[in-house]
């Protein structure tokens, strides 16, 4: 994975000081030492669920679902997976209804995430579908250790795995949280942990990592009253659903009140995807308000290339020149196109390229914007662990559904 | 559909000069007439389709496939529709060959919509796809009148089916382009143009919608510097595509440089799905820097409810109170309690309530924000319909094309 800035910056000493931060905070917030986990008991665990079983229903919201998706999403078009997931992640019903239809309740395996043990869409959509399948070995539960929803799953002698000490949903999906869907698919998690760990070596060891990463936040940081919006532009449909696991990481660790102060700060992310995006939101970064900054996401090689044949169409003969281009080639074409009439236009981009569509360069984009996300929130003076913004929503429906 | 407005505004004569020179535009716009059209033709040409085919294909980008997406992903869930939809609006190899690996080509016809009849990503795909299956009644093309398109088309004996004038990409998906594609799936096209009008005659004839649309829109217009991210946060997976249509017709409509100044402006659109993002954005809304309004969309009665099970789990007791709920109450009053939370906060929102999923109600939601989208445009001084800034990617690719 390389990563190409085209905004420049000293700050050494700021950068300094949000690495030793950094390395300070790594002593307890548990993310961090993920990439180094034994994740033997995950595989023992994945071999006890049978072979018949052909689908995994993950029930779960937010920081339980969005990085197992991301990353299912991302292989899945390469990769003859295993077993297919689903993600039980609203209370719509007409969602649940749909979800439910594509699934054999025999050949599936659900398993209900809830760091709490209490979120309130994973237990009405838990208690639906229980109703429909009351066997307790269709059944894991992952829940922090001595939750009443460990107590519950005991008690009906169901399957209980557990979360890692100190790590917030946003930041779990390299623990037993992502990991266990993934393995039951059949992604190779010990590669997506690999990958991550050479981002952490390159960042702790003074690498190229630790250089890019704390030039970029310390510009995300310090230029947060002008480029209130950061973007992702990635080049791949496979990136679909990691954009919007950057968004949750972005918005919710960043979107906070000073912890020195009364201001509300915080920075905006929003996922794009290339070139569809082109035809949507590339006029408002061009020519709208100058508040965006853009990273784009390259895929060097993509597997199963495919070629524009050799065919002139008549009365379109402009577009001979597209003949016998991988698309592959096409779209990184696309993408430097646009790189290029940005910088034209002085928009802060920075570019990330990875080789191919596999678990090394995933899991090390992910270890990437969880460190990016921790950097800048350091920067910017916030708690990037906590939410204390939805409790106030969440007392209110209680509220309501007492009365 | 009701919408409510959570902020005071009077501003009458700001009001009074946008719906006049809304009045005006109208005249020139082709967007406007949409819901009067006579669907005749399109039905009649969709009679030319024969039975055995059991999947479209959508060969279109931005513009030319969102808005039916949108519409087709909404009605999905509640109707047995007769064909299923396939968009192809990627560059991507995995996604191309993705999506060929679940459609029949002997089963599929192919619908090829580009205004221009240039559009790099629309005809990389055709030709692939083209080499696959080269049998012009297969397919049907979409464009303007007396394109290079067209000519090809009837050069080799497909059907064309035109575009009606001075109807933008992004305005047009009451138009052929999203008309044809919803027609041949099974959705009510009448019915869209039905809930249109409804809107459009409020609007017009000084119904509730004129006071609410100019209300809004000068609210948005007026407190730009403040507000530069208007958020739809929609409380059904069913309005996912919605949303991104939403991003699209108003990033593109609004990020602009003003006609009479040098100064960039816009308005920066976000698609959000409740509760989830409860779970993601939520946090940033509250606690983050504020700069967001808010427009919650809500469904009142989803068809096929399901009710959470009379079922108490042993140590989760606290989750009694969800129990003979149905799904539809709680996603509603999970809305409800976010909206609360806002308020509390000040944040400038409102809200659109529709009755259930149907044609006629997301063809109104379609023209609510069409109009909205107009008028914010009018007040912000720039041309809602032009797009020059992505002129300068498309230069620079045909240049690399090229060498």
């Amino acid at each position: 994975m390389k990563n190409k800035l085209y905004f420049k910056l000293k700050n050494k000493k700021v950068q300094e000081e949000a690495f030793s931060a950094i390395c300070e905070e790594q002593k307890h917030i548990g993310y961090y030492a993920l990439p180094e986990q034994d994740i033997s008991p995950i595989l023992s665990y994945a071999q006890t669920i049978p072979e018949h079983i052909e689908s995994i229903a993950i029930i779960g919201i937010g920081g339980s679902s969005l990085g197992a998706k991301a990353i299912y999403e991302f292989i899945k078009p390469t990769k003859n997976l295993k077993r297919k997931l689903y993600f039980f992640e609203s209370t719509d019903p007409l969602n649940i209804t749909t979800l439910l239809s594509k699934i054999n309740l025999e050949h599936t395996h659900f398993l209900v995430i809830s760091k709490s043990g209490t979120t309130v869409e994973t237990f009405s959509i838990y208690k639906y579908i229980y109703s429909l399948q009351n066997s307790p070995k269709s059944y894991t539960f992952i829940t922090d250790p001595n939750s009443p929803l460990e107590k519950y799953a005991q008690d009906i002698g169901a399957t209980v795995l557990h979360l890692p000490d100190n790590v917030g949903g946003r930041f779990s999906v390299l623990s037993t949280v992502g990991l266990v869907p993934l393995a039951l698919s059949g992604v190779d998690i010990q590669s997506l942990l690999n990958g991550a760990s050479t981002i952490k070596k390159s960042f702790f060891g003074a690498g190229h990592m630790k250089d890019t990463l704390l030039k970029k936040a310390v510009f995300y940081a310090r230029h947060h009253e002008q480029y209130r919006i950061n973007c992702i532009f990635a080049y791949s449909e496979t990136l679909k659903y990691f954009c919007e696991w950057y968004v949750q990481l972005w918005g919710e660790s960043l979107g906070k009140r000073q912890r020195h102060s009364a201001f509300n700060v915080g920075l905006t992310p929003i996922g794009l995807i290339g070139p569809k995006d082109q035809h949507s939101f590339l006029q408002l970064l061009i020519d709208g308000t100058r508040n965006k900054s853009v990273t784009f996401i390259k895929i060097e090689d993509f597997q199963d290339d495919i070629i524009i044949p050799d065919i002139s169409l008549k009365h379109l003969e402009s577009l001979n020149n597209l003949n016998n281009l991988p698309f592959s080639k096409l779209i990184n074409m696309q993408c430097d196109s646009v790189i290029e009439a940005l910088i034209e236009e002085d928009i802060p981009l920075d570019s990330i390229t990875i080789s191919n569509v596999n678990e090394d360069n995933i899991g090390a984009l992910i270890y990437y914007y969880e460190i990016l996300t921790s950097l800048v929130g350091e920067l910017i003076d916030v708690n990037t662990y906590d939410q204390p913004g939805v409790e106030e929503g969440k007392i209110i429906l209680k509220k309501k559904l007492s009365s």
